[in-house]
């Protein structure tokens, strides 16, 4: 029997009107690409995307059409966000950190009709502009004062674009179901894969994110999520913003310590989001010109895991709490987050940072449980490893035009991690499941075998992977970078790591490198480092 | 175009399993109608609920059954919110208050098929035994050791009924607009109508509840629900504790000022919720003894308007904010909260007090309008009176089998009310829309009167109503309950409220009275009032 409820959809329209209507004065503030600081309130970026949405109406844009953007965290690329999906087309964000050739993959893949493009981004598309014709127009996100030579054709400027457009324009309701966004992974192996978000994933996890025990959002909030735009939609937070009032700050292309510092000192975020690569950045600067966080409670950390040296700094140096986030492009992408809680006020500091230090807690929404080689599930004690599954409302069922279901299994999404899960339900990711190690039936995590050895002050980058072994199928390999004039041995690594890991984790070998490959977005390209070494232990001990 | 997400369904089940693994440390306190104190945790509430699935499946409980309760807030009841929803059943949660023959109508209009009771309401289900014949059978929320006697048949003992069934239950999957739960309103006229709530716009209202614009409940909190679980699910705070970790204390049937003293004082609750005549009594008591406030936040106050009094108490003698708060049982019930902003934190007290009064924005998935006698909608001046339309994902679309859509607009459900909306979308009740006066083409508020009236000294309770005019259709006629010995004349009434009110507001006459008719849930039963009066001012001038 169904009940009598309204069947109102969850559309991301309902998130800009409620914002219009209840938090019309919340600041968004912007550093532009044409170098000044802008600032508006939620009202007027709210008839701005009107304006943008009758605008491409106006250029022939229908339901279901694709409109890209390469673009920064700024005011229009909000605009963008509302405008784009509210009025039923879908937001393809791309990344501009991909290959060239990547880049092309994705617009055709995409079949984008626009693409909404930030000034910096320009040349990008000039180099592919022969191979990406399915593209009707270039839109440059600035005024007319500020439009650039281009050898791009069909190009507008974005003020102009709408600056005549009226803003009313009656958002459509359409099914929640309906896609919205649509972002491409950065894989390391094959062609990027597509991420089709729907409205109703995008409302539940901005609701589920905004939550005390995710990343606690409301209207007393000032975030300024580092994190980009064209990633995973900047974790949700735009829509975050629209839910709760919460003032935005946007750095646009300064991500640089100083630059960031700087909208730090002037904007007084409360609560900073992005990758540890951009912290580290900022807590350096800092450091340089002797200044301290003071208006920052919580910054959350995503992406990759944050080092306890980090989650010691802000808490000992700025009294700021690292809230530890986990999730990926298939997850909307929150999964977890190691928010603050009573049992971690009773405990010490260090006890606290040793709890910090895991991935924290499924948000309320997601299911995640940890299997074996054959599926079966394992227990959440903190020590077992399984492959990672999970499923919940924001997660995908399937990626954009692929019909490969090898990721999903019996209803689950296999993320592809290592994980352990313990009795309170923190997840500690181990490794990458490709990554981690299989010697003798046992598993060696790579990432904490990395971790150990990058402690050692003569080694700027470490590498660990599984190479082939006659006995014990596989062992671990370390590759490292010498710090310049170094000649730490093989022999000096080995004794260092002796009473740091389990004896039978001891790589067999160190092996010294000048470069290690990495992706577009900055990860270790493991994939290549294994090709060229999985024989390495065979051709030792046969040599 | 669809997303590629997976449609996993909103389902109450998934929000005690979360609550099973993330949080099953979170504490529950009971005062039980036994007479003690009962505490323990989320996970034994959990397997305790599934232990209670298990029975009832043997009992023969299928998918859409009702199962009913008469109780109070306790550990039971909360194990029959999961329990009875969570395995597919309809969870009828009745109103003890309502008279004997509104009980009989709704047990056979909902069709109960098992009815489970406190011992405290048994008296009430033996005297109307012979007229429920479709009752199956009672258990009584008890132990063996305090089983009464009793003239029911087919009784059953609640703990005797669990004790020896598994706590494993694999909690089915259906689609998310199954029912979940039925709540009947206690309406001033006609038969209760019944509210068929789903298991989507359960989870929806309570994910949305916890924000901080809402309700403000996370892991840290401490909620004590005075609002009854037979009154709208106790405003859903039972979910919300299962879908945040948030502590929860039940008051049982101790809703007198000393009894929840008491729970207060032990329990350090920061978050309470119930009627402003429950917290009149609790801060009467607390003069009385000499004790202040010091655990508590927050204080929601909905059912009826806070007087402002009330506010001030509140905040000036027990450092507590009252969070005013409005909703219906058609709401789930959440509509508007009024939570702390930081445009008041720089308003002077008394400014913040005159906005407190207000009923709150919307929480972010509700929308709401006024408008005039031909649905127009009109202005968000905060001046304009209309009547208040409503929509949203956890809004009813129609009474339970009831064929009547005259409250349905366009998809807007028509509150009955007649509020202003204030350009920050504050909402202000003015009146039920029944209770409106329409005096010359304008409205004038019974309410309003009603509370200037109620402030002279020598009047216990007014009502005021809209009575036959032959000039302007209706005038107010003020009716009134002197305190014991006054002689206070009409006269004396009209020139304290005249420099109080508009002087085309002032009540025709005062007729005072030795008592006013109250519903079971103790609103004024204006209508009988109106019947009673319709012509009096139409004899006078004729006399």
């Amino acid at each position: 029997m169904q009940g009598n409820i309204m069947a109102r959809p969850l559309l991301i329209s309902g998130l800009i009107e409620h914002a219009t209507l209840t938090h019309p004065d919340s600041e968004i503030v912007s550093r532009r690409c044409e170098g000044d600081i802008h600032r508006y309130t939620m009202k007027e970026a709210a008839q701005r995307s009107k304006k943008l949405a009758n605008a491409l109406s106006r250029l022939g844009a229908k339901q279901d059409d694709r409109i890209a953007t390469l673009a920064w965290n700024n005011h229009r690329h909000f605009e963008l966000y509302f405008g784009v999906s509210g009025m039923g087309a879908i937001l393809h964000t791309i990344n501009p950190r991909l290959f060239p050739e990547q880049l092309v993959y994705i617009i055709n893949h995409a079949e984008d009709r626009w693409l909404f493009v930030d000034l910096t981004f320009i040349p990008l598309l000039e180099a592919i502009k022969d191979q990406i014709s399915n593209i009707e127009g270039f839109v440059i996100m600035t005024d007319e004062a500020h439009m650039p030579e281009t050898s791009l054709t069909n190009v507008l400027c974005y003020e102009t674009l709408i600056q005549d457009e009226s803003d009313e324009f009656e958002w459509p309701e359409f099914d929640e179901n309906q896609a919205a966004s649509l972002c491409y992974t950065s894989g390391t192996t094959g062609n990027p894969k597509g991420v089709l978000y729907t409205h109703r994933s995008t409302v539940i996890h901005a609701q589920a994110e905004i939550a005390k025990e995710a990343l606690d959002i409301g209207s007393y909030s000032c975030m300024l999520p580092v994190v980009p735009m064209f990633h995973v939609n900047a974790w949700g937070t735009p829509y975050a913003a629209a839910m709760t009032g919460a003032k935005l700050v946007l750095p646009g292309p300064g991500m640089d310590g100083a630059s960031l510092w700087e909208l730090i000192e002037t904007e007084k975020p409360d609560l900073l989001l992005g990758v540890p690569t951009v912290w580290l950045m900022l807590l350096n600067h800092m450091e340089s010109i002797g200044k301290k966080l003071d208006s920052v409670n919580n910054v959350v950390v995503g992406g990759s895991a944050a080092p306890l040296s980090m989650i010691k700094k802000f808490q000992e140096d700025h009294g700021a709490f690292l809230v530890h986030a986990w999730g990926m492009t298939e997850m909307s992408p929150l999964g977890t987050a190691n928010a603050k809680t009573r049992l971690m006020d009773s405990m010490s500091l260090e006890e606290r940072y040793q709890l910090q230090l895991k991935q924290g807690r499924p948000v309320c929404g997601i299911e995640m449980k940890i299997v074996d080689d054959s599926n079966n599930e394992m227990p959440r004690d903190g020590v077992a490893y399984g492959r990672l599954l999970v499923r919940g409302p924001w997660v995908i069922s399937s990626y954009f035009k692929n019909d490969d279901q090898s990721s999903f299994i019996d209803g689950w999404f296999d993320t592809g991690d290592v994980a352990t899960i313990d009795p309170h339900n923190y997840l500690g990711i181990v490794d990458r499941s490709k990554d981690v190690i299989k010697s003798g039936g046992e598993w060696i995590s790579s990432i904490d075998l990395e971790n150990e050895a990058i402690g050692h002050p003569e080694l700027i980058e470490c590498c660990v992977i599984g190479v082939a072994h006659e006995k014990w199928d596989e062992r671990p390999l370390l590759l490292a970078i010498r710090k310049e004039g170094s000649n730490v041995t093989a022999e000096e690594i080995k004794d260092y790591l002796s009473d740091k890991i389990a004896k039978w984790w001891m790589p067999d070998d160190v092996v010294f490198v000048a470069s290690l490959p990495h992706t577009a977005t900055g990860k270790l390209l493991k994939i290549e480092v294994r090709k060229k070494y999985h024989d390495y232990l065979l051709k030792a001990e046969n040599a």
